[in-house]
């Protein structure tokens, strides 16, 4: 555990689930502490603002055995979240805007990779939802080679909701799927603001948002082998979104 | 540790190098063993067969405390390698030929991707230097998903050599490099066949691998950030080669 991604102590928690609420990915309490009025005031806290709590044996705060803890530590996040809304009503320079979804990715090395290639390929945002997908911790931040702080990272609490809103905005929804339609790199990029959608490493993308995804594309297995990682299939769909428009543009010059 | 990727006891580890040394990946000797004659053969032989051999401290021998380890231990490949020579005479359904070479690709985990994403793709072989590349162990098994399984793997003890007969036979090679002249999608992968090499996390393709290039290709970074994993850059390439495979075949109906 890295101290530097840990808050401790009753008041330190209360502060950062009243003021910065979105930055906490899970609340830890020691079943060993006495039930007082800031812990209640913590769990309410942690209800209002949708952040995770666990109660867990005291020797889960072992390595915080010289800091005043008090029994109640905060996971927060290396990274300063961009706020949906601010991101939907920026002006950007490129025409359109490319969007990387994450469905349950739950593996923090494949969430830290997807973002890296995203950096990289310079998408406009990555988008994690609060539950149900590795939340952006050191591990995300080291497999990311620090890409966390090179591209804007949106943590929403309903990946549902946020579909909707980014096709409100002229968005495309294209969801990564072993059983979509089409091939990845018959849909062409290049004319439309779109966000992929890439799914959970056993579940893929949820039924939920495949219905809400204009497309459904695969990737194409040539051996009666199937599983691709995750974080490889997304950079073959980032980086062929990026070979179109590349080469469209050299085209019309 | 795993026992079933490890052969321990003298005469074990004598065998193994003299029948197998292309599985041996390494072997460790206890510092407080005597040096007997078994123990000056299993040296004699591992030189020989250029298999890497060190002198360890009693505790690495923990784990094998219940087995009659007699101080050696050698750690074997969970796959049976590929012979080049008898991969080179194989015929093949395919009109051309496609491999990835991994030079220096330090991290198991980017090894077992790498593999995995070319055995998806349909690639013929991954070849592997014995000294210098992460081996195939057990989490590279592991992170390849059983793809170790499904695609020829060849472990050669020199690259260069490899790769200069590989050009002997017809073969073209590309290397990926962040300074390439070229992007990776401007090369036509559809009518040769072709060795893509793949260098290490932080090195690179090795200079005199690169100058035996037929093509070094880079990534277009879109971004001031320049870092991308070598798994997933590997995915970019290959994947993009099945592209063209597959589009030029679809246009030419």
């Amino acid at each position: 555990m890295n101290l530097n991604n840990y808050i401790y102590g009753r008041n330190s928690v209360i502060e950062a689930l009243s003021k910065n609420s979105n930055r906490v990915n899970k609340i830890l309490i020691s079943k060993n502490t006495s039930n007082d009025a800031k812990i209640n005031e913590i769990i309410t806290l942690a209800k209002q603002n949708g952040v995770v709590f666990s109660f867990v044996p005291k020797e889960k705060f072992q390595d915080f055995s010289h800091v005043p803890h008090q029994g109640v530590l905060a996971a927060v996040s290396p990274v300063e979240y961009m706020d949906f809304y601010e991101f939907l009503s920026q002006k950007h320079n490129d025409k359109y805007k490319k969007i990387v979804i994450l469905d349950g990715v739950e593996d923090p090395h494949n969430t830290g990779a997807i973002i890296r290639t995203a950096a990289c390929a310079g998408y406009d945002a990555v988008i994690i939802p609060s539950r149900r997908n590795a939340q952006v911790n050191s591990t995300v931040e080291k497999t990311s080679a620090g890409a966390i702080n090179h591209i804007p990272i949106i943590l929403v609490n309903s990946l549902s909701n946020v579909i909707d809103k980014l096709k409100d905005n002229d968005y495309w929804i294209i969801a990564a799927d072993a059983h979509g339609k089409d091939n990845y790199f018959d849909v062409d990029y290049t004319n439309m603001n779109f966000a992929l959608i890439m799914g959970g490493e056993e579940t893929g993308v949820s039924k939920n948002n495949l219905k809400k995804s204009d497309f459904v594309v695969k990737i194409p297995m040539l051996r009666n082998f199937n599983s691709l990682n995750v974080s490889n299939a997304a950079a073959a769909i980032i980086y062929e979104s990026i070979r179109q428009m590349i080469q469209s543009k050299n085209h019309s010059v």
